[in-house]
């Protein structure tokens, strides 16, 4: 028996978890978790997550797609079926600031957080010793502005699944995005849409916010504005100096990045226009 | 067309979700959303909440259930089906402490809080005025440990289809609960399941925790140990004196009951064993 | 025995707290709390708030606010002396949204405010049942975008101390801050500095963020971007729609606002630039 | 110039924090800041740190301990001094569970945790690796029930200035802390006073709660009874698995253990019977 997600969205219509509930028990599927969100009770659009077990004998997981796409079809969805058990690859790109990359790494390695990470990518060589303790490729990319070396980037990249942006201060190109076509996921220091660019805790001290935070999204072509797919905040007060507050802010880093993957690498995220649902 | 929510729990089997759907369905009904919990994922215990709509003039209430008879009898299931339209009696005794009182009444005349509520029953006359301002009947009790009541407060409560303990302190006697024998939800002013029983501040000041909390819960015969239904906690320092702490906790005692009344009327929460689902 | 507060700030320097405290035990007085704050260890700004108890059947306020003016002059520090047992006077303005009026009102009669409240004024007419039942004046200004009624509201607010925007969403004119002079606090429905202007919740919900958070400011000439006084925040997910992000913003204000003029009532705050020391 | 720290703590009197100002000022002192509490405004006990600085190369750390206990005798406190640029010896004793102790090896080669770390001790030899990385001394120590190795531990530990167990599973007999007579730090995976003993989290889920903590401590000779100094919650749902727990609880007990070593190595915690003050 194996497990497998089911991601579907599209225009409300009825019978579509009839649909669906009747296709996983034709193929002698038992529902695990299912979870639904429709942004307006008549007539809006309709979110679906399904987790199933299946005999995968019997089974394939082409088989289950091929089978799935008349459904599809009917309600002009857009949907996919994910092996839970095949793990993806995550690519992590990193510059000096070091404490989300150890985050992940240590998560990784306690199986906390279920990946393989083919490579993490510096424009800092000095993390290769950590990198490699955890026989991990490290690969020195000295990307600066005028030279962010995408092109070896994106050769690299190739084989992974989706990349982890975990502190990497080089702003990734639209011609980047484009040819790597696949989910990225950054780490902003800041709460979006407050302080966005760089040196955000620096804003915040100098806006004398009482709360602090950090927001995990996908990138897209506009700088710190693609979908938010998790947050964390904490309170401050005036005692915070700048210190402190990248200090707490590291950890709100942490956790709202460590956040976010875990919600990707369970399939729990569907975007949807400049938002995420997060079931 | 209207809403209806159905609840639903038992033993984890194939094609309970198809075949609720396809119920629905054959009622020309859609699915607004739909949450499902399973304890273990080969082979525990099953939730599942649904809220559809269907075009009310063509079936009732009645239809559906008659209808829906088969089901739960397949899956051995305890289940039923609500018309989200049909606004609950919720009964309110409260003591001397008013703040969940006023604040229950405030939210129930802005409409945020959709029940009705038949009464207000206190052993403190002194809420008359505050009651009688929303034209809400009020029944003095002045019950004492050793005559409750509860007979009075029965008969009263006769027609309600819950109650709210909204820092009612006088405990309800088994025959009480068992004469009752509808859900009554306690506001308790201590993080549970520490600090049972009287004056949980003073504990939680003499322990010197640093957080405290308020915990929202289902009565049964046991004090303090009914299912929880929701919590609410806060940061506190050595600062905070017993007046503090009490201010602080009203915050919390509001948040958690008013949150845990919300689920209830909402049809979220399910009663499992001495635990709770809630959707 | 009485209680006063002495708020203190200057450029840091040797020897103020040894002053401080050396005019306090002259009057025979005894420090209750003292809090001090620098900005920078070596040579930056110095704050201090001091609660202390003296006889006062020996020595007045001016004989303690006279006495002090040397201490004042040698740190060239902004400074005063306050007496705690004197309730400031609190005017009230509000508009349609009623939430934060009722909290502030009934956390006044409970005694857990400690202000006067002289007056209630609205653009609303129909919060006069309320205000008035608990005695306290009410004055219907339908004050608008092209006449604010600023002359009338200034002539009611002469006698008091500072003035709370409980949701008044008419913006106060550079004139009215001129002729008034004193404080005014705001609450800002919205996590600032993002989310400035009118309906930040649906620009929250809009912007897809993941914790929404209202602001307490005091007012300056520009909107929503004066010294931050408080803000609460909450986690919120895609299930929360426009109703639901509304009613958690109501708690989040209530909260942000009552702790905002707590703060203010117990000489807790002091101004620094656009930002503020909360004690 | 140089930073030292005050502590003091004696039951109220007048002239306490004159007398104290005036000591730092007769060495050309500067406070940094201080930070008061009393228990009771009219007579209780007071408690106060004081960070100052002063040129040490006019004054040793001896001149003024030696200087201070006139006003120490006067009223009868206990109180000391340190110099905040002198290090303290930390120990660390980790059983399995390897996140805390990961933790604070990577906040400690950041510099953001300002203590020499002398040793490891562990009844894993696993961590053997990770540790003499980081250059620090491994002794493995199979400690068991019937055989606790105290005595070997003792020697080991006796030059360090307090101990932390950072998930270490073996509890101290009355013996060892006896002798040792130092401060020793403990996390319990638990919100005390609720979950004491062992599998907290289990005890957690099967209660039921809504809300998971965890508690770093001073030991005493009462089992997870000793002086809180900090808790750290975090909310959960039915949807949160015992695994799930265990993670959540991970990042708390990380929080809550580095924030009160943190707390520790600046002097902010006074301790007082079973409480503590942390300023």
């Amino acid at each position: 028996m194996k497990s497998f997600i089911l991601l579907f969205q599209c225009n409300d219509a009825k019978g579509i978890v009839a649909g669906i509930s009747a296709f996983i028990l034709k193929f002698d599927g038992n529902i695990v978790t299912a979870d639904q969100h429709s942004t307006d009770p008549e007539g809006g659009h309709f979110f679906m997550r399904v987790e199933f077990i299946i005999d995968d004998t019997r089974h394939s997981l082409k088989d289950l797609k091929d089978d799935f796409l008349p459904i599809v079809r009917k309600f002009n969805a857009t949907a996919d079926i994910y092996n839970k058990h095949q793990l993806l690859n995550m690519g992590i790109l990193v510059s000096k600031a070091d404490h989300c990359l150890i985050d992940l790494l240590y998560l990784w390695r306690s199986k906390e957080l279920l990946v393989n990470i083919p490579f993490v990518i510096s424009n800092c060589n000095q993390h290769r010793d950590l990198v490699e303790q955890f026989k991990i490729p490290f690969y020195f990319m000295p990307a600066k502005k005028d030279n962010k070396m995408e092109e070896q980037i994106l050769k690299i990249a190739a084989e992974t699944d989706f990349l982890v942006l975990a502190r990497y201060m080089q702003v990734l190109t639209p011609g980047f995005l484009k040819s790597y076509n696949k989910d990225i996921i950054n780490i902003h220091h800041g709460f979006l849409p407050s302080f966005k660019g760089s040196d955000p805790y620096r804003q915040a001290l100098e806006g004398g916010v009482k709360v602090i935070g950090s927001t995990a999204h996908f990138v897209n072509e506009n700088l710190d504005e693609g979908p938010i797919i998790s947050q964390a905040v904490e309170y401050v007060t005036h005692k915070d100096d700048l210190e402190n507050l990248l200090s707490k802010g590291r950890n709100l880093e942490k956790k709202a990045l460590s956040d976010a993957i875990r919600s990707y690498i369970d399939y729990r995220i569907i975007k949807y226009g400049n938002k995420t649902i997060v079931f």
